[in-house]
């Protein structure tokens, strides 16, 4: 089976993009990336866009259709994919399939999300709140960060994680993406003012949250026939891993773990022929702060109940013994849902080939995307090398 | 590259089911065609799902992670795609990639809509505009009955396709759907009743549309290597195709024609080795009657401008010259909007088995679907054989 390559990379400046709309967004990102390929329209056959709820922040759906024709990829195979906050990274791995499956080779990987057009943060809330079930968790009350609260007490009661160590996440995001031009926020914060924050959903604070963020990213890939026509640098797809779970919380018999980050870092770890050991630095899913914790408990990094301290001891910092979101993550960089899966590939890619510039981890040989839906009932997890 | 088989089928009643939720539609379809394919919920890797607007039609995104877990598909990865009308077709083709690309062997492919929740039909009317250019046409008042009453006003004045030759095609797919216990409207109609009906939006009346309706359909799809482990008549993809075109009719040169629909089948015509000839039965995307007519020439079956004389002729009937829609299409069986795709899939599966009853075609040895996103900015082509 053909392998398949990153060969280009664009990405918006995340944040509240008042002055543009959807399409405008996406566009200035496919534009960046065809750029940074070398390549035009005319080379694209394919185009995959992550999106969670376009439909409802708004109005269109469709938008596989609609971002095509303004990206002026005319007539080709255009579809949209939904995981909640993990469909850009599903999107990476349908053309992933299709390259493999001799399809095409050279496909459009996109995600997108304009949040800041709804009126109130109450129907953000709301609109986000259809990643979870929304019958029984949204309906009755529940809402994203309050799930994740109820996480944040099950790994603190189970393991003694703290308050600091869950803020020490968001300090250490917050001083990278510093350091990361397109970042939301570019600021550093200490752990007194993440813990001074008001309170969202006890134990979180707003400092523990990611942001309501506007944005876009791509990803060009292609197949190994002609990678090397685009790029002297392709970032290999060495494995990709899916899974998912029940969409309740109440249906899962452990909050400290999300077995669907699990099950999908075992599938990419084998596809790739590696383990958690062998990975170089990661981008994680921090959508709050003790979702990075989880995630590096699940994917292997550090054992069970470690992840907290082992963020307060400085080992996910970028010098650090395995350094996560590089970027700034979630946290700082920004959250457009369906945007962060494909906004997680551009910082791999961004960093296997040496342009991270201040964010640089130091000669990194292999690099790991992790994309959560929802309260994790779906996880995507790629693995990337030079 | 190895290939890929339908070997099981399942499909809800389609109407208006007051009685059942969107998980409830789904997962009596799922279990359905689980029971045809004689496999548990542990055979299937994977599982994919077309809708096009859950998140607007019943508050809900992420339906793949909800309806995998309510199906009881536990930790498989589940994806949603949406390329509107058209997500059931696409959801098969992302199946057959993974499969061709060697990920999995045996997968489950939905399609569901739950459409008659809304509580005024203008909701329903803004929610589908969304598959059109939400700010350039749905927000001006074009809705689809206009969209398609343009294409009809533009074929009608071109090539003097007739308002009988319109009805006409109504009034077959009727007498089709009358057959077939899952359609949601099984009585007869005139000419004359279609012509007497309200107008929506000239030239269309009321009985040259589809419905709103609510429904699911299933197929289970598996590789060569096992798909006989599951059935000894097993039902070969022989062919894919997707394309797209322009979102708004405005951008388009010609309104008689969908080119999307013509790239897509040229497609699938090769990857099948065969040409239109060839085909014994379509299921086509007869949202409105205009459009059926209008496929029959895109797919090649008749010349341009002469798919409405064809249609008067009866050579579209159960036992003509290329028998389309003998299931009763969207107008009789229902338009469950994401499920469509994958209904016509298994109306092609039920006519290769020879299973299709009152409504069986003489002994067909290839079959068609085709599926259309919005005003033909999306269009999914597959082929079938024995």
């Amino acid at each position: 089976m053909r392998k398949v390559a990153v060969v280009g990379i664009g990405m918006t400046k995340f944040g509240e993009l008042w002055d543009y709309n959807l399409r405008d967004i996406f566009t200035m990102a496919a534009i960046e990336a065809m750029d940074d390929t070398g390549c035009t329209t005319k080379d694209i056959e394919a185009f995959y866009v992550g999106s969670m709820s376009a439909g409802r922040f708004v109005g269109q759906e469709h938008i596989g259709a609609l971002l095509a024709d303004y990206t002026g990829l005319k007539h080709v195979p255009a579809t949209r994919v939904e995981g909640a906050c993990a469909s850009g990274g599903i999107a990476l791995r349908e053309a992933y399939f299709a390259i493999k499956a001799g399809e095409y080779d050279v496909v459009m990987v996109g995600g997108i999300e304009k949040m800041s057009d709804l009126p109130t943060t109450e129907e953000v809330t709301t609109t986000l709140g259809a990643a979870a079930d929304q019958e029984w968790e949204t309906f009755m009350g529940l809402t994203f960060p309050g799930a994740y609260a109820l996480i944040a007490k099950a790994h603190m009661n189970r393991y003694g994680t703290t308050r600091e160590q869950l803020a020490s996440v968001a300090v250490k995001n917050h001083k990278n993406g510093k350091n990361n031009p397109k970042a939301q926020f570019r600021r550093e914060i200490t752990v007194e003012q993440v813990l001074a924050s008001s309170v969202v959903a006890d134990p979180l604070t707003l400092l523990d949250c990611s942001p309501v963020s506007d944005g876009g990213a791509v990803a060009i890939v292609a197949s190994e026939d002609v990678a090397r026509k685009f790029t002297d640098t392709p970032v290999w797809i060495t494995g990709s891993g899916q899974a998912g779970d029940t969409i309740a919380l109440h249906d899962r018999k452990d909050l400290t773990t999300l077995p669907a980050a699990k099950f999908a870092s075992e599938r990419a770890y084998s596809a790739a022929n590696i383990g958690p050991k062998d990975v170089g630095f990661a981008e994680v899913h921090d959508c709050f702060t003790i979702a990075e914790i989880v995630a590096t408990e699940d994917l292997g990094f550090f054992p069970a109940g470690e992840g907290g301290k082992a963020a307060e001891d400085g080992l996910t910092e970028v010098d650090g013994q395995i350094p996560v979101n590089p970027s700034g993550g979630l946290k700082s960089k920004g959250h457009p849902v369906g945007a962060t899966g494909v906004a997680q590939v551009v910082s791999v890619v961004e960093q296997l080939r040496g342009e991270a510039e201040k964010r640089q981890v130091n000669a990194p040989n292999i690099g790991l995307t992790h994309n959560i839906g929802g309260s994790g009932a779906t996880c995507v997890v790629h693995i990337f090398s030079r």
